[in-house]
C-alpha cells in the first residue's frame, strides 16, 4: 500500500496563495485537523515553477513539501504539462493544438498542447527532470502524478497539426506496411477513396473525411498511441533521478483515450470520480455507474488503484450541482475503498478565489475555515480511513464474473451508421452490470485482449467488434466450462471495422446465425417470455436462426418475427453460450443473470438476496480473510435478512441473521 | 420502355470485390435467382477506373459487363463524378469545394467537387468520353447515369470558391445587365447595400450577407444553373461515342437544386426513393409523401421515370431504421410502378464490408446468401414485375388535377423573415395533396412555368412568389373554366422577392385584397365553419377583404377578426377562384377538395369512396385501357365497396361490387 | 420637452423610394393623416448619402427635410454608421469586424464595422461633419440619432481584430498599471495562465481562453469603452456645426453594452421597445418586462426618454409574430408615456419592398394605404398624444423604491461556472420587480455606481458582484433608515470576479454569514413558511448562519437544512437589511415586498390594492400635480375599488371610489 496507509487529501495549489503566507500556514493546520495525510502538488504549476524559459523556481515548492513533511503529510508530485505557460505558447506556437477543423488554438484553457511537438516534449522533459533531480528522493514524496486528466481539453482530445498528421502516417505505415493492405482494411474502394500515396492520409475532419470508419478508428488508436508516447517521455524524465512509481489520473467513462492500452506504462492506476449523486431520488443508477468505473480501474492492472480526485461537496460544471446529502460523502468514499481504492483524494483542498473552478467543491471554502459541514464530513471520513488502513490488504480479490468492456469496440460501435444512430455502449454495459451489482456480485471489466481464465461467467453485450484471437479465446473459455453471454449486434466486424462474411465468428459456440437486425419505432412493440414472465423486446431486435442443438428459451411474441428465437442457450464443451437477440429491460436482466449466476454457483458474500439499493463488495483483508463492505445507497434505513453471523470490522459489534443499515450507510464486516 | 421491360436490379459495386472473383461469380448467379435484369455500374468507381491520372483501367468493367450480358442482364453505366480519387484532390486541390464559411474542404466523403473548376470538368470529360468510347455501344448498356445524387454533399450543395464567385457574377451580369437593375431588384438601399461594382457581389455566407433575400435566391438559382452546366459537360462527354439516353438520379424533396430547371438536360428522369415506412403505425403520411415525390418526377417530363434507388429492407442513416414489414417491399415498389416508374432498382445489390454504408439494406447481405427474407421478397417482386412488364404502356396518363410545386417559391418562402420562421412549404403541399390522394385522384405537380392546360382543378397553396406571366396564366385558366385554389400568404412577391404593391396580382380573379397576416400563439385559437362543421384556423391567419361579387363561405368565429372571411369563392369567366385565408387542418381539406372535385366532375378510377389508407392510381395499359392500381397502406385487410366490375390484370380473378385487399396489398385491375 | 410636444412618428427611409416621387408625396399626406409630427431620417442611408468615397449627395435629403418642414413635421437626423456601403468595405476591408473565432467578416448585414479602425472613424467623422454642416441648424431638425442599435450585429457585439486587441491591451495597461496587478486580479496562477508580457493578452475566443472569468469581464468592459469612444467620435463630428442634442437608440435588455457607462456621452436616452405581446393569454409578464425596460431607460439619466422604435402591428423576426390585438397598440404606447417617454416612434413608417425586414410591421403597408386597422390605430393614438402633450412636464417623478440592476453583475454572474449554469439574472430581476409592478409602485433601476439617496426600499437580488464602495453605500443607506433586500448568491465576488474571503462584505449589515449553496434537482423539493403560508424553496438554496440579533422569519422545512434560516431581518442603524436565502416564487415575493412597502410607508397613487393585470404609474404633470396612468393589461374589463376621487385628465369625466377599465384600457387621472 503506497505510503503505508489509505491516502486522504487531495489537490493542493499553494502556488495560488504564495503571497498569503498566513493562508499556507493555516492550510497545514487545517489539514491536520481534517485528518489529511497526503496532498498532490504542482498540478498546473508550470508558470510558477518556470516563470520564464529555463529559469526554474522550485524553492517555494520545496519549502511547502518540507513543511508538509514536518507534519507527516505525504506528497504526490505532479508534472506540470496539464497547462502551458504563456511564454511557451508565445515563443513556440507550434506547441498548441490544432483542432479537427484545421485551426490552431490560441493560448488558454488547459491541455492545449500538441503531444507530438518536439519542442513541447523537450520543454516538459527538461522541467520534469529538474523536478526529479530536486524532489525525486524527498522522503515524503511518494508518487509521480504525470500531467492531469490527459485528453481533457474542451475538444476532441486530439491534435490535428501537421506534425501529428505526419506521425499518424508513420504509425499507419508501421501498422499496414503497404497501401494495398491499408486500402483493403479500409474498404477504401467505397466512394473511390483508394489511397495511392501515404501523404493522402489525413485525420478525420468535419470538412474532410468522416465516413471511412476504419480511418476514424485508427485515428483514435493513434491518439492513444501518441499520448502514451508523450507519457513515456514524461516517465523517462521523472525517472532520471527518481525511482518513485508513476501514475496519471484517468477519467470517468472517458472515450478519448484507450486506458486499456495505457495501463502498461503506469505503475499505479489512479482516476477521478465525479458521480452525479442526487440527480434523482433513485441513487442506484449513479452508484452502479461509479461502481463500474471503480471496477474498470481495478481491472486494468488487477491491483488496488488510487481515487485521485473526488469532490467533498459539489462540482460546479454540471447544469445543476447538488451538494452531497449527509452520509453520501462517507458512502461514496467507502464505495471507492470497497472496490479497490487505496485512497480518497479530493479536488480540491481549498477553493481558489478566481477563474473557472472557484465554485468547485473543496475541503476549505472561501469562508468559515473548518467550521463547515463539508469540513466536518471530511474530517470524520479521514478518521475512519485511518482506522481502516490496517484492515485492508494491498491486493485485490479476483471475482468470478467479468464483463467485456473495450474502448475500440466503443469507438467502432458508436461510429457505425445504422441500425440506430443513438446506440450507447455505456448505457448497455451499465444495464447488464447493474444485474450483477444488485446481486452483490463483483465483476471485472476486461478488454478483449485480456485473459478469460478464472472466471465462471463472462458477459459481452453489444460486442460489435471481434479483435483477432478473441473468438478463439471465448471458444476455449466456454469449452472449459465457462458461461458466456452475448447479445444482438455482436460479432459483426473485425478490428478494422470490416464486416464478417460467411458465418458469425462464434457461430459454432453460440449455435446460431444472425440474419437481420430491426430498429423499429416505439409504435411497434414486441415481447418475449422468459421463465414465468413476459418482457418487452426493446429498440433493437435481431432475427437469428438457432441450430438444432441450440435450446431456445424465448421467442418473439408479436409481429413478423413471431416465434423466432430471442434467448438461446448452446452447450459447448463443458460450458454454455447464451445469446440475447433483442434489447432487454432491466427486469429481464435481473432474472436472467440471477439464473446464470446460480448455474455457475456464484454467490455474494452475504449469501442472501439484497434489497434494492443495497450491494456488497469484498476486499482482501490484511488478515487474509475477506472484508465485506455492505452499502446502502438508499436515503432510508433498510434491513438485509438471511445474512448469517458477522463481526463488524471497525467495532466490537456483531450481527446475527440480519443487518440493519441506516440511510446511506456502509458497514465493513468480517466473518 | 427502356430496355423493353420493367427494370429490376440496382447499384452494383463489383469494384469493391475485384479480389474476390468467387463473389463476382456468385453475384451473377444470385441476380438470376432474384429475377434481376438490370444493374447500375461504375457509380463512385473513379479510383478503380483511373487509378492514376490518365491511366484508365476498364478491363475489369468490360469483363463484368460482358458476363452480365451473357446472362441477359442490362447495364446502366454511371460516370464516376460522384466521388473523387485521391490523386485528383491531391494534385488539384482547387477541384474541391469551398464551404460557405470560406474554408476549402479536405478530401473525403462524396460530392466534394467544384462544379465550376475547369480542371474538374476536364478530368471528368476525359474519363467520360473514354467510357463512352469503350462502352457506349455495348449491346447490354442501355443508359448513362451521370454522377450520383448531385448536390448530396453533406453540406449546402454548393461551392463558394473564387471560381464560383466569378461565375456567379457573370451569371448576374447576364441576368441584370446593369447594376442599377440589380440594385432595384435586390432593394439594396435597405441597410445601404447598394452595389457599385460587380466585384462586390459574393455568395451568401454566415460571416457575410444573409439578409438580402434576393441575393440568396439568385445564388440558389445560380447553383442549379452551374450544376446543370456541369451536367451538360458530362452529357457532351458521354455523347462523344454514344447515343444512349442520359439520366441523373434525383432525390426525395431535395431543396438544393431546382429539378424543374434541370429536366430539359436529361432524356429520362430517375430518382431515389427512401420513404420512412413504419415510422408510426399510420403509414398514410409516408405513403402520401412518396406518392407526391413519384408524381413530381413523373410531372417533370410527363413521361414514365425510373426508380433508380430504393432499399429492399432498411436504410442505415436515420436515427432508427426499421426493416420493411412483410408486404411493404412489394407495396412500396408497386406504388412506384403505379405512379409511373418503369423500374424498381435498389441501393444496393450487395452490402460492402466496410465504411459508411455497410449496414445499408441490400439484396445480398454479409451472410446467408439467398437464404434471407429480403432476398426472397426481392425475388418475388422481380417475378411480378416481369409479368407486369407487358401490361403497361410507355406513356403516362394525364390527370385532371394539379398542384403548383415550385422550387423558387420554396426557397423564397422559407427564407422570409416573418410572419413565422417555421413555415414548411413541403408540409403544406403534402397536407393539400393528401386530400387528393385519399380521394384516389392522381395529381400532377407543376412549376409556375408549366402550362395549366388540360387540368380541371389546380391547387396552389402557399404560392408566395408569382413568377412573371404566372398571374396571366392563372387568369386564363380560370377564365376558361378551371377551378383554382390558393391560400393565405400567396401572391406576395415577384421573382426577385420584391413585394407587390397596389393590388394582389390576382385581385380581380380572386375577388379580394389581403390586409394583414397574423401568426398568433397557440393560446389564441380561432375557428371557421365550412359546410356543417367547424374547423380550427391554424397558426397563420390572414385578414382579407372580399369584393362584393365574392361569395364568402366561411368567416372567423372568434377574436378581433370575427366575421371576416376565411373561405371565399369568386366566379371568374367560366371558372372559379377559391381562397383559404387561414391555415386549415386535414379534415377541412378533405371536405373542401371533395367538394371542388365533385364540382369539377373529377372522380377516381373505382368511382367510389375509398377507406382510409387505400388509394388508387392509373397508368396507361399497353392495350390502350387504363390499368388501375389499388393499394392498401394499412397493415390489415380492408374492403372497398361500390366498385363495379373489374378484372385482375395479373390473374384470372374478377371482382364485382367490392374489393377485398390484404394487409399492404396492391391489386392491378382492368375494366 | 424636445420639439415642444410628445413626438409621434418613426423611422422613415425615403432613400428606398427615391425613384418613386409619388410615394414620397403620398408619405407626407399620410403622415399628416396619421398625426405624425416627427420622423427619423438617414438611418442606414450611407450608400445614398455618399454613393462613392468623398462624393456626398445630400440634396435628396434636404428636399425631404424641407418638404417635411413645410408640413410641420420634425426630423431626428441619423448618422449613417449602422451599415456600411460596399465601396467602403471593398477599399478598406480592415473596417469590417473580426469575429471571436478570428475570421474577418465579409460585407453584409449591419453593424459590421470595427469601432477601433482609424479608417472607419475617419470616414464616419467626415460624413457626420458634412451632415452637421448641411443640416445641423435646420429649423425642423431637432436631434442627432447616432448610428442605430449599436452592437446589434448578429454576433457578439464586438470586434476581435488586431487593432482591437492592441487597444484592449492599452486599456488593460491603463487599468492595471502592472502585469502583477493584472495577474493578481485575474487569479491567473489557476491553470498556469500568468501573463509575463502584455502582448500575451487576447480577447476571449472559442479556440483560446474562455475560462479566465476576469478577462472575459474586462473584455466586455473594454467593448463598451471602445464603443463609447466611437460614439464620442461621432458626437464630435455632428457638433462641428450644430449644437443639437445627441442620442443613440438602445435595445431591450441588451447584454452586449453597459448602458450605464454610456449614458454620460448622450444628451437624451432613447430606446427601441419590442415586447412579445400575446405570447400567451397572460400579458402581465410581458408588461412587466416592458415596464422594467422603460424604467431602466428613465433611471439612466433620471429624465424623460424617447421611445425611438416600436411596431405599430407585429415584428417579423420572432418564431411567430402575432399582430397586436385591438387596444394593445394604444395601451403599449401609453405605457411608454406613463413610464417617462416623451415619444412614441415606430420602426417603420412604410414597409420596404425587399430584403430582410420587408414584413416587419409599419404604419403604411405594401397595400391599402391608410385603409388598414394599423393605420387607424396609429392615427387614433397620434391624436391622443397630441392632446396629452400639454399635460405632462419635462421632468420625471422620483420613486421611493429602487432595484439594483447592473450590467457588470449580469456579465459576471452568468459567466460563472456553478452553482447552476442556467442562472438568469434578468428572470430573477423581473420576478422581484413584478412584485412592485403589481403593487403599483414605481421603481428606479440603479447601477451599483448610483446613489441610493432618497429611496425607502432598495432590492438587490442576485447581487453576485460588489463593486468597490458599494458595500459602504448600502451600509450608509440602511444606517440612515433604508430597507435593503438581497438574496442568495449575493456579495460573492469583487469587481474582478475574485471571491471575497473571511466575511461577506455586508456581514455586519445583514447579520449573517453564508456557508454553502445547493443547486438540487427537482426531485428534492424544500419549502419555508412566511406569514401564514408555505412557499417552495426553488432551485438555489443557501445555507446561512444568522447572528444572534438577526431575526429569522422563515426556515427550511425539509431535508438536511431543516430549521436553517431562509428569510432573515437584521436591524442596522435606523433601517433593516433583509436576506432571502433560497430562490422564492412569485407568490412569496408579492407577500414579502407587500410587507416591506407597508413598513416603509410606500403606497401606490390610487392608495388601494390593484387587481391582477392592473398597474399604475405616475408622471409629473405640467401643472405640478401628479398625473396617474392606470393601465389594464387584461383583455377584459376590470374594476379597481377603493380609489377615492379622481378626475379624468383627458376628459370631463370624474370617478368616485372605483374605476372601471375596459380591456387593454389606460386612463390618465388627476386628483
Amino acid at each position: 500500500m503506497l505510503g503505508g496507509q489509505i491516502l486522504h487529501g487531495g489537490d493542493y495549489n499553494p502556488d495560488q496563495w504564495l503571497d498569503c503566507p498566513e493562508v499556507l500556514e493555516e492550510d497545514v493546520r487545517l489539514m491536520k485537523e481534517a485528518n489529511v495525510n497526503c496532498v498532490s502538488l504542482g498540478i498546473f504549476a508550470w508558470a510558477a515553477l518556470e516563470p520564464e524559459e529555463g529559469r526554474y523556481e522550485f524553492d517555494w515548492l520545496e519549502k511547502i513539501i518540507d513543511r508538509l513533511g514536518e507534519e507527516g503529510i505525504q506528497v504526490v508530485l505532479a508534472t506540470p504539462s496539464g497547462a502551458m505557460p504563456h511564454w511557451l505558447t508565445q515563443k513556440y506556437p507550434e506547441t498548441m493544438q490544432v483542432q479537427a477543423d484545421g485551426k490552431r488554438n490560441l493560448p488558454g484553457k488547459r491541455h492545449n498542447f500538441c503531444y507530438t511537438s518536439p519542442v513541447m516534449r523537450e520543454k516538459i522533459y527538461q522541467i520534469d527532470s529538474a523536478l526529479s533531480e530536486r524532489f525525486g528522493r524527498k522522503e515524503n514524496v511518494i508518487l509521480w502524478h504525470l500531467s492531469n486528466e490527459l485528453g481533457g481539453n474542451f475538444a476532441d482530445s486530439s491534435c490535428h497539426c501537421e506534425l501529428c498528421q505526419e506521425a499518424f502516417r508513420n504509425w499507419l505505415k508501421e501498422k499496414y506496411g503497404t497501401l494495398d493492405n491499408l486500402n483493403r482494411a479500409y474498404w477504401s474502394t467505397f466512394w473511390s477513396h483508394t489511397y495511392t500515396d501515404w501523404s493522402q492520409l489525413h485525420s478525420p475532419a468535419p470538412h474532410g473525411e468522416t465516413t471511412m470508419t476504419a480511418l476514424t478508428l485508427d485515428w483514435k488508436r493513434f491518439v492513444t498511441y501518441q499520448m502514451s508516447d508523450f507519457v513515456r517521455t514524461e516517465t523517462a524524465a521523472v525517472r532520471t533521478h527518481s525511482d518513485l512509481p508513476v501514475t496519471t489520473n484517468f477519467m470517468y467513462f472517458f472515450k478519448g483515450l484507450d486506458y486499456g492500452k495505457m495501463r502498461d506504462d503506469l505503475d499505479i492506476i489512479s482516476w477521478d470520480n465525479y458521480p452525479f449523486w442526487h440527480k434523482t431520488k433513485d441513487e442506484v443508477p449513479v452508484a452502479v455507474r461509479a461502481a463500474a468505473n471503480h471496477n474498470i480501474m481495478r481491472s486494468l492492472k488487477k491491483q488496488p488503484f488510487l481515487l485521485m480526485e473526488s469532490t467533498p461537496s459539489a462540482v460546479s460544471w454540471r447544469e445543476f450541482n447538488p451538494i452531497k446529502r449527509p452520509g453520501m460523502h462517507m458512502l461514496s468514499s467507502m464505495q471507492a475503498i470497497a472496490h479497490g481504492s487505496d485512497s480518497v483524494q479530493y479536488f480540491q483542498w481549498r477553493k481558489g478565489r478566481g477563474a473557472y473552478e472557484k465554485f468547485h467543491g473543496a475541503v476549505v471554502d472561501h469562508k468559515n475555515g473548518s467550521n463547515t459541514r463539508t469540513f466536518r464530513q471530511v474530517t470524520e471520513l479521514g478518521e475512519r480511513l485511518r482506522n481502516i488502513s490496517g484492515l485492508v490488504d494491498g491486493t485485490v480479490n479476483r471475482p468470478k464474473a467479468a464483463m467485456i468492456f473495450d474502448w475500440e469496440n466503443w469507438w467502432a460501435l458508436e461510429d457505425a451508421s445504422g441500425p440506430r444512430l443513438d446506440i450507447s455502449y455505456i448505457d448497455c454495459i451499465l444495464d447488464h452490470y447493474q444485474a450483477f451489482w444488485e446481486a452483490g456480485i463483483d465483476t471485472d471489466f476486461l478488454n478483449m485482449d485480456d485473459s478469460l481464465e478464472g472466471y465462471a461467467v463472462v458477459a459481452a453485450p453489444l460486442n460489435y467488434m471481434y479483435k483477432p484471437g478473441y473468438a478463439e479465446k471465448v471458444r476455449r473459455f466456454v469449452e472449459g466450462g465457462g458461461i458466456y453471454v452475448t447479445t444482438y449486434f455482436s460479432g459483426i466486424v473485425d478490428d478494422t471495422d470490416l464486416c464478417f462474411t460467411g458465418h458469425h465468428p462464434l457461430a459454432d459456440v453460440l449455435g446460431l446465425e444472425q440474419e437481420e437486425i430491426d430498429a423499429p419505432s416505439g409504435d411497434f412493440p414486441n415481447a418475449f417470455r422468459y421463465g414465468e414472465k413476459e418482457y418487452p423486446a426493446g429498440s433493437l431486435r435481431e432475427l437469428i436462426h438457432a441450430s438444432e442443438e441450440t435450446k431456445v428459451h424465448s421467442v418473439y411474441e408479436e409481429d413478423y418475427v413471431k416465434g423466432e428465437p430471442v434467448v438461446t442457450e448452446h452447450r459447448y464443451g463443458k460450458g454454455a453460450a447464451w445469446y440475447i437477440a433483442a434489447e432487454p429491460d432491466m427486469e429481464f436482466l435481473r432474472s436472467f443473470y440471477g439464473d446464470r449466476l446460480k448455474e455457475a454457483g456464484v454467490q455474494n458474500a452475504l449469501g442472501t438476496d439484497l434489497p434494492y439499493g443495497v450491494t456488497v463488495a469484498e476486499r482482501m483483508g490484511s488478515d487474509g480473510r475477506s472484508l465485506v463492505f455492505v452499502m446502502n445507497f438508499r436515503n432510508e434505513a433498510v434491513t438485509v435478512r438471511g445474512t448469517g453471523k458477522w463481526a463488524d470490522a471497525e467495532s466490537e459489534k456483531t450481527y446475527d441473521g440480519s443487518l440493519m443499515l441506516g440511510a446511506f450507510e456502509c458497514l465493513v464486516l468480517r466473518k
